[in-house]
C-alpha cells in the first residue's frame, strides 16, 4: 500500500490540538475528513508528535497509507485545495512501509516565543506569550544549560505520555534574541507530552528569580511532576521541524 | 484643553477599517468607545488615514483633545488596559493645541506584503496577498519606478477622497525580498484613497505580464480611475508610520 509523508504547517489558535478528540476541531481530524472526502474511505493521519489548544506548527510531519498511489504533487495540491487556509501541506512525499512519523523520527526542534518589550504587537498576539514581569535573559541562559544532555524528564512530562522510560536528550536549549524579545530554541531526541511548555515555565520561574538555580537539578533528581513549575502558556509554542535518518 | 499624540497598532482584520460606520466595528469606533467609558463624554479620536477592512497598522497615529490633563504613561495604560489585544496603543505624548494628527503629517510609509513562494504560511495568512500567478520581480522593479516622483494620482486614487489636488509626491517605492515574497516599500507626502493598492494592483498587472511598462505614464496621463488595475486585496498592506515635524 502506497504510503506518504506530510509536512505541514498550522495555526493551533482554533484548533483542539493535533490530536482526534470526541469533541471539537483538531488538526488530525480536519485532515483525516479530507481524505475521507477524497478517498470515499476512512484513513488514519499519524503525526509525529501531538501539539495542544493554541499550539502551532511550522513543520510537523505526518504519514499516511492511500488505497491507491498518487502523484505527489498532486496529492498536495489536492489537500491544500480541500483545507481551511489554517492547515497548509508543504511537502509530499512517497515513503517506504517501515516509515512512521513518530517511531522513525530521530530529533525534533521546537521554538518558544517570548514577547519582553513595551505592548504586544497585535499581528502577533497568537504566536507570543507576553510576560507580565521582567526576567534576566542571563540568569535564563544558565538556567536552559542545566537542561542540556541526556536526563530523566520524568518531573517535566504531564501525565498523558504513553512511554516506558522518561529519559530523553536535549542537544541544545538556546536563546535566540528577536524582534520583541527572545525565543527559546529546543532541539531533542524526543519529548514528553507538555515537556516543552514545563521546562519554559521553570525557566520563568528562575529567571524571574522566583525559583533558585539550584532548583533544577535537584527538579530533574526528583522524577516528580508536582514539583515543577506552572506550565508555559501554549501561545508562544511552535513546533518547527522534524528530522528522519533520510535528512 | 489638553492635546495627545497616540501611535497605535492594529489588526484589521475582524474590523470594518478604521472609520467609524453605521454598521460593524472599527478602530476609530473602539478607540472613542473606550474613551467615553474612561472619560464619561464622547471624545473624537482623529487618525492620520483611514485604513480600509483588513488593512492593518503598525504605527497609526491619532490625536485626541482630553477634558482634563493626564499623565501620557498612564493614559497608555490605561487604553491598553480596555482595548482588545488587535489594537495595541504604542506611545502616547503629549502635544500642542495646533497638531492635527492627519493634516500636520509630513511623510507617511505603507508596506505592501506578497507571499509569492509555495503554500502561504497559515501563520501569515491574514498579512500577506498570496499571488495565483507568476511574477517578473525585475518587471515589477522598473514599473515601480515609474510611479516615483511627483504626479497627479487621480487615475489611482478612489472616490472617496475629499482632497481638492490629486497631486502627491511618491518619495520612493521599494521592492525588497523577504520570507516568502517581497513586500513594496511606500514612502510619500500623502496618499489618496486606496491608492497604495491601486498602485500595487496596476504593478502586478505589468510584473505579471498582463500590461505593458508604458502603460504606466500613460495612465498617470489619463487621470481617469476606470482605467487603473483592479486594486490589490487589503490584507497584504500594513500602514507603517506617520512623521511629522518633531521626528
Amino acid at each position: 500500500m502506497p504510503k506518504y509523508r506530510l509536512t505541514l504547517a498550522y495555526d493551533g489558535t482554533d484548533f483542539h490540538g493535533w490530536q482526534v478528540q470526541s469533541e471539537g476541531s483538531t488538526v488530525q481530524g480536519t485532515l483525516e475528513a479530507v481524505f475521507e472526502r477524497c478517498f470515499h474511505t476512512p484513513l488514519r493521519v499519524i503525526g509525529a508528535g501531538r501539539t495542544d489548544t493554541g499550539v502551532h506548527a511550522a513543520g510537523q510531519v505526518a504519514h499516511v497509507t492511500l488505497p491507491e498511489p498518487m502523484e505527489p504533487t498532486a496529492l498536495q495540491r489536492m489537500l491544500n485545495g480541500n483545507l481551511p487556509p489554517t492547515i497548509r501541506i508543504h511537502n509530499v512525499e512517497r515513503v517506504e512501509e517501515s516509515f512512521h512519523a513518530q517511531i522513525s523520527a530521530k530529533r525534533k526542534i521546537y521554538h518558544y516565543h517570548l514577547w519582553l518589550e513595551g505592548p504586544l504587537d497585535p499581528l502577533l498576539r497568537h504566536y507570543r506569550t507576553h510576560l507580565p514581569y521582567s526576567i534576566c535573559v542571563e540568569r535564563l541562559k544558565k538556567a536552559a544549560a542545566l537542561f542540556v544532555g541526556t536526563h530523566d524528564f520524568t518531573t517535566f512530562a504531564n501525565v498523558g505520555t504513553k512511554t516506558k522510560s522518561a529519559v530523553r536528550t536535549l542537544l541544545r536549549l538556546d536563546i535566540v534574541p528577536q524582534q520583541g524579545g527572545i525565543r527559546l530554541e529546543f532541539e531533542g531526541t524526543g519529548f514528553l507530552y507538555k515537556m516543552v511548555r514545563n521546562i519554559t515555565g521553570t525557566l520563568l520561574e528562575v529567571a524571574s528569580g522566583k525559583r533558585p538555580l539550584e532548583d533544577i537539578p535537584r527538579l530533574l533528581d526528583a522524577k516528580d511532576r508536582r514539583r515543577a513549575g506552572v506550565a508555559a502558556p501554549p501561545q508562544g509554542l511552535i513546533m518547527v521541524s522534524v528530522a528522519y535518518d533520510d535528512a
